[in-house]
């Protein structure tokens, strides 16, 4: 256990490389050793893949929707060894502001992401997820991590920008459920699914759907156990307090009153998509 | 509208206080004025309040679980009129590290939160939260904001610094599997459930119970459909991939290393709660 520790710390880059259970790890060495090591019984599980060193890159502009990001994060820097990087399309490293105002601070550029990653994640928004279609740099960042990606993923509107640079061509994709749609602009196949998987490309549905995504993207990396170990961490056994959370499910009027709120910004994204041809 | 707009506008305080469908009524505003504002549609609902000014204060302290905190965050922020502030319990703004690493930037620090809350977050971690508890200026602000707060909420563990600061006794409360049992030790009733609401307090289980918790806490505030609204742009129709996510529905190995690796945190908190004695 002691080397596997310091596997783990060597993997510490910065403050976002932690590792999974690393807290918890630290917390038991403050405590006194244990009697044995309880890492040892999960490492026995079959199936089970505890180290990795994926590269994991997660984009951030402004305007994207935090919770999109934030849900899969949970999931990805919890894989044991895997190193998360929130990768700025800004100029410098300053805190990103989400939709809703809430702010996230990057761990490097765009130009200093690894050239090769295990797992290029895009998270969605509203109206910033429009405007980054329109910005060059980030097109043309998303689209070369992606020829070169082990897994090119989105969760939400992300898809838009995935689409935009080019790596949703022939490909079945979701999308959040406003801009659905609009995914056929990109010569993807539209999917009414929470999470596809087609060849190497994995999208989620909207914002909550990224939990979902998430725990199908460790399984297909670790493993189905150590996603059922996280799954557990996250005590993720949902129970909504009421039916809803898409059209069909949603009371007439609600549903009626959102979908006409958000019919705009569909057509925001499909000016955006039609601008690039 | 206008006049609703202009109330939206007059409560941006910041980058934080961001009305919800804010930036979707921009988009709107770009692309022209619509025949009609279909906003009208969604106000029309019977139950449902639009608009309201509850302050909403969000604790942050080194190590807490950035998830537990944006699930909420999501919902709060996208309440019309609400205001959201990100308080952190450090000297200055700096963003805030949490367990994982992810950094959130705060927008306040403890001694300038509003006196006078609607709602008081806290969100849970695993040995920062145990720090937190042995930490007196933190402890008090939740203590004193807690006794004048309309809703007295956490997710995760972040129930055993609502119990630290003394505002469990003698209610029925949830946290995160591994700290349920914790919560006697602060005079409450452990449940074993997703959200607990006993009065006043509002508690919810691990980590992504914080979307089933903060719905709930939407409904109390503005209503179910409003709730209902808000849950379908999140696209809330969760769709794990597979079962789990309680000790009960987890693979029996996995379960058994799961709780193997977290009792040692269980004891640091009760440890911490008898120190507070």
């Amino acid at each position: 256990m002691t080397l596997d520790r310091r596997t783990v710390m060597a993997s510490f880059a910065g403050a976002v490389a932690l590792a999974p259970f690393l807290a918890i790890e630290t917390a038991m060495a403050r405590a006194g050793p244990p009697a044995s090591d309880p890492h040892d019984r999960l490492t026995a599980v079959p199936g089970l893949k505890m180290h990795g060193d994926e590269q994991v890159a997660m984009l951030l502009y402004p305007g994207f929707t935090a919770l999109d990001l934030v849900g899969p994060h949970y999931f990805f820097a919890s894989m044991m060894g895997a190193t998360v990087h929130l990768v700025t399309n800004g100029v410098d490293l300053a805190p990103v502001a989400s939709d809703l105002g809430l702010a996230i601070a990057p761990t490097m550029r765009m130009a200093d992401a690894p050239r090769d990653l295990t797992v290029l994640f895009v998270p969605g928004g509203s109206r910033g997820t429009a405007t980054a279609m329109r910005d060059r740099a980030t097109i043309d960042f998303i689209a070369d991590r992606g020829v070169r990606a082990k897994h090119i993923t989105s969760v939400c509107t992300g898809s838009m920008l995935l689409g935009a640079a080019g790596l949703l061509r022939g490909k079945r994709a979701t999308s959040h459920w406003v801009a659905r749609p609009v995914l056929a602009e990109f010569g993807a196949t539209a999917v009414d699914a929470r999470v596809v998987t087609d060849g190497n490309v994995t999208t989620g549905a909207g914002v909550s759907a990224g939990l979902d995504f998430a725990l199908a993207l460790v399984a297909q990396l670790r493993g189905r156990p150590y996603a059922e170990a996280l799954m557990l961490q996250a005590e993720y056994a949902p129970e909504p307090p009421f039916p809803g959370g898409t059209l069909a499910t949603t009371p007439q009027a609600v549903a009626d009153g959102m979908a006409g709120i958000f019919a705009p910004l569909a057509e925001q994204y499909r000016a955006a998509a039609r601008a690039l041809r």
